[in-house]
């Protein structure tokens, strides 16, 4: 369900469709193979291939439930799941599939950011990219153009250089060999995106997209600009300075990622999301039962041996979803009105 | 304003001052040496030394502001400051010593975080302690122990490893004296947090502790449990595996953090926030002025050659109202009522 | 979508669909014949019979849904309906059925209510009893007793009166058979409330509920305990003086309605809502059409002669959403903690 | 404190002053003849006599806080009062003066009030009147044309019918001669109000309205348009047809009140608030101490017989507040994007 949708804005079935196959999994020989089709409905706020400004429910049916492995997560944790965190906080837990705590969840996401991305995109041409930077240790080298999306998209892992992403697609194919997993580092980047948006001090901009992006199953950090490596830097080489180019205001450098003082300041902003390694490895794991007894469990079913490049599309949604909120804050509060050229 | 506060709750102005001296500046010679008092005074919310349950109103005066290099302030924008991205989004701004984007408004944090932490500590025996971890490129080693408040205040840069502390501190004397200035990290440890803090999907415990830290002025970023780092485990390294010790279930590790699944697991809760190098540094920068004509800047006044001491109170203060928000969320619908127990 | 419900509440659909059949169209002579089934299933938050503490999903398809008087409606606005105004501010409109302005949502409002009924009786034995107090200009006399579900029941308009009950039956046939409609005044009754649920300021518990109620479509007022007659009264005629009765702290008399300050005292709580009369009537209208050219609407299609029959459950399920939220709000803040008893 | 508000609004302390003037007590010899001067600094928020688009934070002292009749308050409830309830709910009370339940703090709501009138006025002309129809059961005539402010001071009621206001004078002084109180009815009118703002389902404009309105101390009832007495038409008679009138969608009656279908139709906005008697009366009343037993209190200190002509400027300032809030979310979702008219 999204609310608060701007009128008029076209969108069809198909373009929605489109980023929840990116996310789907079975997508390519490097993900869970899993067969879920994920196919979206629209079922309210969308009349004529246009948004009517009322909520839009979408409905995405699990086509591949699969009650792989009951008996024993009914009774065992499995490590660094929610199952112990769901049973401690709830006193219950559905323990066919994770229930809420699974990742499946994220199919909403992608759905509404999609719809959120046209409103960026047709409202004021903002371009959101994220892309795979890092998988276990492999990274890729800077990139200063803003990538295509069909150079995202060119290969399995999602990582823009050809290189990189052979080499981080064999290792994700061996860890899977070995029934084990592999974490990442994704980066987002934004361009066009017009100054002004975010608020002070609570709702700054990167303290929302910081809250969108830890709120994703299987995150562990989040930077913005020059991030922790930041702090290696003195004020006299981190701070950017002003420039006229070619009439408009710019900094030289963008050590700030697009932010300052809570608020965007319309150059491109970045930032990277950290990702751990997938929890469910196909490895004898010890573990205690629902009474406390230690015991073991194997993990089984169909898993992503690296959910890095799945993740992108989910990054992509959030990011997207945060600067439309912002984006009609600011709208409703500051250019709706012209106080500031009234004369008194 | 607090609102929200559990009622009878005994707390004097004392405790909550004792929070403001730590923020104060001018508490020590590697800080600003700007004199403001940060007197606190309880303007509602508490009667006869106790909580009413009522929103708890606390003022701090400002009582050295000193309008110095307005002039300049005025027409040119200071890098890496808010000076653009206000005017950007408003149209206008406060030149008079930054307003809204001033830190000046994290005392009031301070001072409602005082009050957080006491209901942890009366309320579930919790303990938050922040500290210094790096600074610049100075790092401390791994501290195993739950250290102290006496040990983190023990020195003027609030890290608790004496021998490193030494060396953070004349790091900063030395770039305070070449009118420059550093970043770091603060490390942020929960001990005594009961599991179940957190809500599944959008309100994680982590997310709402990420939007706290990164609505912080100079924060760049935001890591809980393995954080960045993780990324570079496999599964089988980085999972936490359950055991039993001495009746009570526990993970034999603890990279989540502390958090699964969004929610927390009874674990030491811990996590890092990075802060980039203070921006107004006293050396002649570039910069374009009001009209957007290139020009410089000469930092004046008195600033932190380092934010990171001042901020761990601050780091711990929101930490502290993060938590109490859910542990109140959590009694209300989990705690409140026993159905499970219910039979039926 | 129902969130934040305390886990292991024991919830049949069976219960829910109980409620929506109260709604639901065609279901005796004096309502629409419109035959939606209103079939409920729970898709998550669910297990075992159980809430999990997650978010309750719940579908009702619509089955049968026509796009009568499509044409019409298209292009000229019904009367003192939504038409207008959902054109005015979104630039466009659903105009086959009402879309979003169609009081077919409060299906949904039922079915959460239904589960927050549940919390309520079980969790602390409140009751919540609303019925028509009045249809058109016929008034039932003042009933002192707490009416019991059957009683309400018992007859189409659900008027505990039966002599009333009949004198309003045969005036909604009436008013159909001449193709027009009237309105009525709902008065609802909670008995056995916590007193402390509400807060100060700005959520008083008569302030959610005005607001709820407002929400509902056709609903012009609302008035808590003496209401509007209430200032016919001088101050000592309508203080509610205080007496002990059997060792328990009551009012003699209840013109607050059950609540005092913003929080309820652990008196009766009532308040009565008022609906206009249907707008849909069966004659000829004048209106205009979109390019504001006068012309005139007949009405066509099923609708109720009187909507307060069936809106009974959904005043019921808003009244029990509300207190659910605030006792929710009130041991989160006030019961979980026990510092007033603390010896400091 | 009031956050959000558009930058650049030209605001000074005097028009502030001049809202709070209209609230003050003592003001006439029918209000309360307590002293307080209520005088109201900016303390942030306001530059160079313009808003900044940053939080607003304003003070209004005390200046005659007597802690009157203390000792019995502290024993005994006051019947009507917030006492009992404040009590129950938090296990404590200040019980010097009413602490938070005391209507002083509507001085606050007025302040932010005066602010939000502004922006109505200087941002879409809308003009906000609130007066006084009823006193007690003194009810002045209908009143089609919106009336002036100056009408509406012209009197100590507030009443802009001077012989109306005349009797409803005669009865405040007789009430108070005898110790006694009453209550009334406001009626607010908002003209020039644009058609949109209000949102579907649960935001309705009249839902806000009404939740603003009974969140204020005394009040008992709302509604909007026809109210209570639209529930006696019949749907031909309540209908507000459509005209064309010299090119622009009207309706001819406007029993709506200016909204519909939860949304603003462009109509007069229209709704009554009703008032109880004042419950302190300066006679013996029953009441209970706080061990429960039964004792009398015999009111003290200086109250206002009627608290309906110092409410019309609170009222006033609680319907800018919703207004201006809807209006920023109308602007922010629906007029900044023109989708509507892309061509695709």
């Amino acid at each position: 369900m999204l609310d608060g949708c701007p009128p008029g804005l076209p969108i069809s079935v198909e373009e929605i469709q489109v980023e929840l196959d990116r996310r789907r999994p079975g997508q390519s020989k490097i993900t869970t193979q899993r067969k879920e089709s994920d196919a979206v409905t629209i079922v309210s706020g969308v009349f004529e291939g246009r948004t009517l400004g009322t909520p839009i429910a979408m409905q995405i049916p699990n086509s591949d439930h699969r009650s792989e492995a009951y008996s024993e997560m009914k009774e065992r944790f499995r490590p660094s799941h929610a199952d112990y965190t769901y049973q401690s906080k709830f006193g219950r837990r559905d323990y066919t599939g994770g229930g809420r705590s699974s990742a499946r969840e994220t199919a909403g996401r992608v759905a509404a950011g999609a719809i959120a991305k046209k409103v960026l995109k047709l409202g004021c041409t903002v371009d959101i990219c994220s892309y795979v930077e890092r998988v276990h240790d492999i990274t890729m080298p800077e990139m200063v153009e803003f990538p295509s999306f069909d150079l995202v998209e060119a290969n399995p892992v999602r990582c823009p250089n050809p290189a990189t992403a052979a080499l981080m697609e064999e290792r994700i194919l061996k860890v899977r060999k070995e029934g084990d997993s592999v974490g990442g580092i994704i980066l987002t980047r934004v361009r066009n995106l017009p100054p002004g948006l975010g608020t002070p001090v609570f709702d700054r901009l990167e303290a929302d997209l910081a809250k969108a992006m830890l709120s994703l199953p299987a995150t562990k950090g989040f930077e913005v600009g020059s991030g922790f490596d930041g702090s290696l830097l003195r004020g006299s080489e981190h701070n950017d300075l002003f420039e006229n180019r070619d009439g408009k205001i710019c900094t030289i450098t963008n050590r700030s990622g697009g932010v300052q003082g809570g608020i965007s300041n319309g150059e491109e902003l970045y930032f990277r999301t950290a990702f751990k390694p997938t929890a469910t490895i196909l490895q004898e794991q010890q573990t205690v039962d629902q009474e406390g007894k230690e015991t073991v469990l194997v993990g089984r079913g169909r898993h992503d041996p690296c959910v890095v490049p799945r993740a992108v599309p989910i990054i992509e949604s959030m990011t997207a979803l945060v600067l439309v909120d912002h984006l009609m804050r600011h709208k409703g509060q500051c250019d709706s009105f012209n106080f500031n050229n009234l004369q008194v």
